[in-house]
């Protein structure tokens, strides 16, 4: 699918945002993509919306926020990886010729729409025993420490590293650097998960433009990044011996990924991945085939997984530092790699990236039902 | 779009399910769906799931029933026209090429999940001044009769007409004729609506199976029908002077599939129309250009919308008779059309149907934000 570009990105302010609401914040986002495209708003002839407890046609408010109301748009739902589903509906739409300018769109209002512990569902079996989202990570991340003799010092780090990064995004919800002395003393949450190991209800929204090879060359002057690969799956066979500490879903998802970009785990620049919690960036990063199993807590101690590391992992703060609107976050992983790609990133810059990788995994966190993870690959 | 066509169509029994939930409906759907077309479901590749209501990852726990859990899928939400942007987006995920075989699921337990009287959110300014949508389509339907002459009687003959066709429908909510007194005499909504006037809540499942032409080619034998046009659009310009008795959206959602068929409303057989209320049966077959503006009550009175009249309207019972789960109605159109245009429909069957057209309205009845229409034209 090397017919796909992103052009404009923009995201709002990550954070707290009391005043507004998600289809408010989806049209700033999608304000700033417009204008840092370049493009006349009018080139844009369809939209996705990604976003998970907003209610119904919440992208059709943002598209009349900003006087595109008229345009097929269709929201989409994948839990925390609903953001990143728009894009990949977005690129089908193009790579259909039925489109050559499409906007995706995620946002969330989660201040107002989503209390209580991360849970996919009130009804759901996990919840009803206790399997919240932090104790079902606490456990995982028990699991990865006795595997894999993980200190708890060394899990620490991920969130210092995230939060350092932040601290340099002026759009992240937390700008403070933190120690690893500051995790280890913030309230527990689900032991030995603290509140530094859990990403925030956040609200905020970003925004994409995609289009096809043919708007890219005409409207692009250079500035487009292409999106090699954009990969969806669903289910997952996470309930295997070894789900725990390894993500069978994510691996799948990556695989696919890397099939149709051509391009291997070891030739990814830097990654955006769900660091929902901390030990999930762990899981992740290993799943994904960007470092061994069992191995990433060492190379993050060595500063491997640093901006000016030899594998950036999380250079925008990632959802523990730049925080979490379930909608708007695959949405802004992606704004950040085109950010890093055009070499726009600022004092986040990663010198020389050319290749970016984005994923997301939304659902449950062990079972078979009800989870869905994306892994696009840009390049630059 | 001609290389997409429709296999395997499936439904659920429309009506109240309180043993049962929006993903045990909706597997049972694709289940039917997948012995009727008669493919190995390994052979699906990817799936759409519409709903407005049921949470998060729904369509994921569909996918898990079946048996099919790991497969690309993407949740959907267009209010009412959920169901029937699935199919769209299942039709563009063929036409990219991405896959060859994808399933659109619809579903909705509705009687859980939804309460009151229908309005597009709590937070909606509409609402807030008692325009929820049976107060919005009473007046419109009092503005039609003042403008067309249309009487009540003749209003009244629409849901008697569906509710007929209903009758000869096994898997509708409601199976029983009704009279125009019936519907004169039944209890009062917002005058001149009655009970009779408005579609029910109702919980039911659909699902159908979208594929290449290559795909149809392998696993058709002769029974895939050919998906013509799935235009989507959203927001409208309804507050336009003419907006009560006629509707702009829907006129210029026909346009766009009428246009991609290459067939206009004079070669329109028959059509599934979204029949929320009797007044909108009428304000949409005049919106989609398939009798004139005015001219449709005495239409319905002379029996041109029957099943054995000239231009059948809603032979499967409609939103009023068969029952309106709002993400499962768009595909049941399909369901339906699919149906007529096989032969299929027994004491339903429109003689010589050979083109069909589906048509899905949701959100705001009146408004600039937050509405979505879909029309979409299969041919035998």
């Amino acid at each position: 699918m090397s017919d796909v570009h992103i052009l404009g990105v923009g995201m709002t302010r990550f954070g707290k945002h009391p005043d507004r609401d998600a289809a408010d914040l989806g049209a700033e986002a999608l304000r700033g993509a417009v204008s840092d495209s370049g493009i006349d708003p009018r080139a844009i002839e369809a939209a996705y919306c990604g976003h998970v407890f907003q209610g119904m046609v919440t992208g059709q408010r943002i598209l009349a926020q900003v006087g595109l109301a008229g345009l097929p748009l269709s929201n989409v739902e994948n839990a925390c990886s609903s953001g990143a589903t728009a894009i990949r509906e977005a690129s089908l739409a193009v790579r259909a010729g039925e489109h050559d300018v499409v906007v995706a769109v995620g946002t969330e209002h989660l201040t107002t729409r989503f209390r209580g512990a991360l849970t996919p569902d009130p009804s759901d079996p996990e919840a009803a025993v206790g399997a919240t989202m932090p104790a079902v990570y606490a456990m995982r991340a028990t699991r990865y420490m006795e595997e894999f003799g993980m200190t708890r010092e060394q899990l620490a780090l991920i969130p210092v590293k995230n939060k350092t990064n932040a601290a340099h995004n002026p759009l992240a919800h937390f700008r403070d650097k933190i120690t690893v002395e500051d995790v280890l003393e913030s309230r527990p949450i689900a032991d030995p998960l603290r509140l530094h190991d859990c990403s925030p209800v956040t609200d905020g929204a970003a925004a994409v433009i995609v289009m096809s090879k043919r708007a890219a060359k005409r409207y692009g002057n250079g500035r487009a990044v292409r999106l090699t690969a954009s990969a969806l799956r669903t289910g997952t066979v996470d309930v295997e011996p070894t789900s725990m500490t390894f993500e069978p879903l994510t691996w799948a998802t990556a695989q696919d990924a890397y099939e149709r970009a051509g391009i291997g785990p070891e030739e990814v620049d830097f990654a955006e991945v769900h660091d929902c919690f901390s030990i999930a960036e762990v899981l992740r990063v290993e799943g994904l085939g960007l470092f061994k199993q069992g191995e990433y807590p060492a190379a993050v101690e060595r500063g491997d997984a640093d901006i000016d590391g030899s594998l950036p992992i999380n250079p925008s703060g990632g959802l523990l530092g730049k925080g979490h609107p379930l909608g708007g976050t695959g949405v802004a992983q992606v704004v950040e790699l085109v950010r890093q790609l055009r070499g726009e990133a600022g004092v986040r810059q990663i010198e020389g990236a050319r290749v970016g990788l984005a994923h997301c995994r939304g659902g449950k966190a062990v079972g078979i039902e009800g989870a869905a993870c994306t892994v696009q690959i840009l390049v630059r």
